[in-house]
């Protein structure tokens, strides 16, 4: 991982805004300019010399492990805030994450930083802009994030059967998952069953698995820091009329959508294809969520495509397309991958196959 | 759950603290105040009048069934702090939870709050303090959080042998709480083996178990919104006699402090009564965190049992009591469990048993 890289380019962004350095404290911006895992720490990255990083007694040698492009900082009183409104004194203008400093934190640097309050700068998404373009070594990292939750998915479909509690389901997705060797869950895994298909962030109930009807199930890893994101839905028993023409039309949209992917197009013109063909089978109204979102140290990154995305695609990105129809009281369906933004269209990361599944 | 209760309360200490209401921001106690459990909430608690509970159109359905005392909001441009602003319009003075909103957040509420700026009053833990006193109700669920939990315990252990991959036996552990119906884990799964089992803060990683040496297991579940958390540690192989001296001068010490546990008894002193009882032993340098920790909707929580709390234990609290001795480069141990603080002691709410188990 370019760590040198991307502080440079920080620095380069730092200068043109007129301040004299950043606070980061986003953990997953601390990790990309540093190789920092651990759960608290701050980083200032200066105009000039090498960025410090301040974590707690905790990390010390994890510290002295991962990070080789910052000076490691462990405060004796565990103050972060302290230490690093101590060592930023001598900048006048300093900025800060500001979607990420709870106004608690502001008053301890504040207290600590010696300038005028009017020195600090609230800016954000500085560090994440630049995130949303992967290097080599995350696309091959979010690879093998993606391979390993796809590889799971058959044995996982073994304990989808009438009468499984989904909580059960779910765990037995997760311990395979677990097994062939993932760090952690990106998310709380959505597993919902019959009616509770139709909820959009439906996690594992108490509920069992009927005889009948459509299981989502979206899920995803953590392996060496990145994650994954898929979702796919089955029916158990025979799908009757209806289901298959949701289902139908769900994977045409996100074929659609998938087409429409290149760099250079608008994030709301991949969105668009997505409606538009779940509009013209009928179903618009029932897909009441955007259609993708980047994914990299975080699940949830930019860019975002939305009905009202202003971006436009680069090559390099990763995102999600999935699309989705859900009918209250009746059930849902949604189809996710994770693809690749290349010159010249996408490539799909996920190898998981989308044909209806009847169980 | 006793919300109403538990909002007058809180009315009360704004009466006394001057202001004329709270916006909650901080999702538990969100949750301890009206029951929601969504993703995405604001409250605003004022001195007269239900409180308003503004969310997305993602939990309509979910908000209309969890709250039964609060009106719910649902803001048509999705701007919580937006809708907040403008509900807020006509309290001059208005407390926020200065450790749960962002600068960000600060700055688009003092742009539809149409009071001038010094009428936000940062606070901090006026919730946090009622939360640490558990009703009957929520002793019940911790109860059944943390029997769950520990139901899980002997099945988890087949998987704890020679060979099986960190993150394998740790997966299996959380297939057990969720086939068992967690909802959740309280947190990462913690298991670490051989030498790693010296990490207080060890990840299941990719490492094998091996022939010989401790292993680390600390995890907890969630149920019904209520977390739990525990910690054994067994040894593969036979021990020899430092780890058979280590062992039991950690049980020593867990014992000694769950002794110190009554309503009345400074929490500096259960801290005190571990952290003795480890130095007799000669391993008091390696024991380098703090005894212990509240839990309930969240996993930390108040009171905190260090060698620096100043607080007294109250009868109705919850609290783990989890000494450990780490030597690196060698090994650790920690046995952690949970326990009701009562008018007389403690009840140890975690069943399984402490003896040292060799497998």
């Amino acid at each position: 991982m370019d760590h040198r890289g991307r502080q440079e380019r920080l620095r380069e962004r730092c200068e043109r805004e007129g301040v004299e350095g950043l606070l980061v404290s986003h953990l997953p911006n601390v990790r990309y300019l540093t190789g920092f895992s651990g759960s608290n720490a701050l980083l200032l990255v200066a105009h000039a010399g090498w960025p410090t990083l301040f974590t707690d007694s905790r990390y010390r040698e994890q510290a002295a492990e991962e990070v080789q492009t910052a000076a490691v900082m462990i405060p004796p009183t565990g103050d972060l805030w302290k230490a690093a409104g101590n060592r930023a004194a001598r900048l006048r203008r300093l900025a800060v994450e500001a979607e990420h400093v709870s106004m608690a934190q502001r008053a301890r640097l504040l207290k600590h930083w010696p300038q005028p309050p009017r020195g600090l700068k609230s800016v954000a998404g500085w560090i994440e802009a630049q995130r949303a373009i992967k290097e080599p070594a995350e696309i091959a990292a979010i690879r093998r994030a993606v391979e390993l939750a796809s590889s799971v998915f058959p044995q996982a479909l073994k304990k989808i059967k009438p009468g499984t509690v989904e909580t059960a389901a779910a765990g037995w997705l997760e311990y395979g998952l677990r097994r062939a060797g993932g760090e952690g869950l990106s998310f709380e895994t959505l597993l919902a069953s019959g009616r509770r298909s139709a909820l959009i962030h439906g996690r594992a109930s108490a509920a069992a698995l009927p005889r009948r009807g459509f299981v989502v199930m979206d899920y995803g890893v953590v392996l060496a820091g990145y994650a994954s994101d898929m979702t796919r839905t089955v029916h158990l028993g025979r799908a009757g009329r209806r289901a298959r023409a949701v289902y139908a039309s769900v994977r045409a949209a996100q074929q659609e959508a998938i087409a429409a992917v290149r760099a250079g197009a608008p994030a709301a013109a991949v969105d668009g294809a997505a409606r538009r063909r779940l509009k013209r089978d009928g179903w618009g109204r029932y897909f009441s969520h955007s259609t993708g979102h980047g994914v990299g140290l975080e699940v949830h990154e930019l860019p975002r495509l939305a009905a009202t995305s202003k971006e436009v695609l680069e090559a390099g990105q990763v995102i999600t397309i999935e699309p989705g129809v859900y009918i209250p009281g009746w059930g849902g369906v949604r189809i996710e991958d994770m693809v690749l933004v290349t010159e010249r269209g996408a490539e799909v990361l996920t190898p998981t196959p989308k044909e209806l599944l009847e169980l």
